[in-house]
């Protein structure tokens, strides 16, 4: 564990200087490179293109400076590269994902999702903020300081993985079957987004989550609602009422156990809370919102809702006619896809048994299917490895990041203390309105490019760590 | 009001006979008359082909011996025709619908369902028993009797809407400015289907509907369901939450005000509900189901259910993500199509009112759209009108048919009574497994000729009646 630093060994500010400079000449080149992988779709919910993005990663990773190379799983491929030419000095390893949310609806996108397109200063294109313009600065940042002074300042490790919109349900295991592989000293991930006033973050923590899907069962098809209404039982009706011994109306998970777990907020854990910035009716009104959801216990404030307590979404709820004007059908079948959001130190897996469990009791004939789970994680706020990571921050946005003790998205990021002994600190590139898991998901260029400058100026602020 | 019957003005069974075979060398003109109009698709509720078929039906009619035109309203184009060359004979007016149900699930499909198509003893085609198949058949009938004998034995009218599978929005308003158009002794409506031992019968009432679609908005866009879970609402929350007031667990219908208008069962209609032949396990075991669905006041035998009780089906609930795999977000919009199907003498609109009543205490920012209604009607089990109409389904089927005092099903029949002083007799010519409103739907072709021949002999039958 690194506990101290050598500033003897840094590079010197020249050093430094050269590499922004030479990030300031490549943005053509840099654009084009993001470019080519944005107009490959790459969903893995639905299977589309998702071995041909991995192989652009790797050929990315090896035109960079990198040995690149693609890792099969039992599911979508892991993009590997690796550049260790600097004994004696920490390693860094990044991680991203290359795959993709589904586009729908695309009617609503102002240019197609799979066409990048530069518009008032964004790059307009499905996954440019989640992940792929994020993972991509971190690599060619790393390419900037390797083609100005020959040699990275630091071993840096890549790995993107193929699966993180689905819930990365083979990045655990492949962490642990491949522990020397990614050994390093710090995890480096920029993804998700900063707040509404564009202010830097570091993140120290991410909710994790559960996805599971409920699908209740009524007649064999459709049917005429005239001619069996009140004789065949409906299944959205079952899942109405299943759902409400679920969540209730003020915001409370109902389920029994699931609460059982949260930590208490520390005095350090709340102070943190309370120091950052926050524009409540600005981050509501960007969301078209003048009131906010709810969520036990009441009355708490806005961060704490989004980083200190679980929720139960209902992200799909799907039955029977969903078409223009009316259809009288009763439905043969309705599902609910839903997602927890989870915090420290709720498990997903006990969650899901209490949840089958729940199910179980209350409408027997329910089926729950597990599509995910990413367990919730926090670093500590006083990590000796934040340090350098707020100084490239600095040197890449020119402003000093605020702390975030914890952000409401998820990561796979539980794994890396568990199977490497490192912790992960998140550096989100992505500008407050990104809309990703949206239509007309954006980046700001400008972001983008001082995305690259902290990536490169993180490897010179890390030389010099010693364990 | 006709009250009595002249045998002596009725055909013999001699011109009956000749009539009826007639009908039988028939067959295969008859099935490409059907076939042009099932190949046509009418879909109202999607704005598909429907003037098209309107023209279709004209083209039928006036083939068929009738002075037949399109009249425009609102809305779908209504067909009329008539042939009324027997003063001092009752008057008969058929009423049918050309308008189909939409035909998704397209995949679900064994033919595509405007490709009509003979296989297994049944026409396969979207539309063909409900409706086109029925009120063809009617038409064809009398076209039998004219061919045989040069002119029908009583007046006939014929009556085609276009949009009854969206709920008649302007159907009631036409036959208020059409009453001397439509002056007539009855009407008569081939729809709906048997039950399932195929045991012929005469309806006297059917259960009126309200189609209502619940509209709740969440935030401006869809969200990342991490990013902003907890503290943007959910509007699938809000509607779960919603119906949950509305609609019980044991069935029960929970707005205040809806129950109160139903009639009590009487001696007469308890006799005739038990009259009616039921093989429940067989009835449920069709539909794939081993246990019924709930419907209050518990304990209710099954054709009370279907008969006597209201019911409040959710048709249709769509939010957010419903494809393949996960996708994790928090929707924008949540939208529930609802009918209930109501009994005398429950009053659609004020049961609209209420339900905006309750809307709008208990989740105040949602809509309530109106998307139709009919009311619920039921003829007296004593009409002096039903003889004839059930010896003609003897002559026809061949078997003397039950009397089904309502039905599950809607049709605008209510506004017969109100707007020209005469009640509608409903006998349908589908099978129980038609699968109209679903997928596959069909038609045993028997039943199609069947249906010609008892709408020939109900000519007959009524010739002699007197007011």
């Amino acid at each position: 564990m690194i506990q101290s630093l050598d500033p003897t060994s840094r590079p010197n500010d020249d050093q430094l200087a050269a590499v922004l400079a030479a990030c300031d000449r490549t943005r053509e080149r840099d654009l084009a490179d993001l470019f080519r992988l944005l107009a490959q779709p790459s969903i893995s919910a639905q299977g589309i293109g998702v071995p041909e993005c991995s192989a652009l990663v790797r050929d990315l990773l090896a035109e960079s400076g990198f040995s690149a190379r693609i890792i099969e799983t039992p599911g979508a491929p892991v993009v590997y590269g690796e550049r260790c030419n600097t004994p004696g000095q920490p390693t860094l390893l990044i991680y991203g994902h290359y795959d993709v949310q589904p586009a729908d609806p695309l009617e609503a996108w102002t240019s197609p999702p799979f066409e990048p397109t530069i518009r008032d200063g964004r790059i307009w294109a499905r996954g440019v903020a989640d992940n792929k313009g994020q993972f991509v600065a971190n690599v060619l940042g790393a390419r900037a300081w390797l083609e100005t002074h020959g040699e990275l300042p630091i071993n840096v490790k890549v790995v993107v993985e193929g699966e993180e919109e689905s819930g990365s349900p083979n990045f655990p295991a492949f962490v642990a079957a491949h522990r020397d592989l990614l050994a390093a000293d710090l995890v480096y991930v920029s993804d998700g987004q900063v707040f509404e006033t564009d202010q830097p973050i570091v993140e120290f923590g991410n909710r994790g989550m559960l996805y599971i899907e409920l699908v209740a069962h009524g007649p064999s098809r459709d049917l005429h609602s005239g001619n069996f209404g009140g004789v065949a039982p409906n299944p959205a009706w079952t899942l109405v009422h299943l759902l409400t011994t679920m969540f209730g109306p003020e915001g409370e998970i109902l389920v029994p156990g699931v609460l059982d777990a949260i930590r208490p907020v520390t005095p350090e854990l709340r102070a943190a809370l309370d120091a950052i910035p926050l524009d409540e009716a600005a981050a509501l009104a960007e969301i078209g919102l003048t009131i906010d959801g709810k969520a036990e216990p009441k009355g708490l404030p806005y961060y704490d809702r989004l980083m200190v307590r679980p929720t139960m979404n209902i992200a799909g709820f799907t039955s029977g006619y969903g078409g223009a004007g009316s259809k009288t059908v009763l439905p043969a079948e309705a599902r609910v896809k839903m997602d927890l959001r989870l915090v420290p130190d709720q498990d997903p897996a006990l969650i899901y048994d209490q949840i089958r469990r729940h199910v179980a009791t209350h409408a027997p004939g329910v089926e729950v299917i597990h599509h995910g789970a990413m367990e919730p994680v926090a670093v500590p706020l006083d990590s000796p490895l934040a340090a350098p990571v707020r100084r490239a921050v600095e040197i890449g946005f020119g402003v000093a990041p605020v702390d975030v003790p914890m952000v409401g998205g998820s990561l796979p990021s539980a794994v890396w203390p568990r199977e490497i002994g490192v912790p992960a600190l998140v550096v989100p590139y992505g500008n407050a309105d990104q809309q990703n898991h949206s239509p007309n998901e954006n980046m700001i260029e400008e972001r983008f490019y001082a995305g690259i400058r902290t990536s490169a100026a993180l490897l010179g602020e890390m030389a010099g760590l010693r364990a």
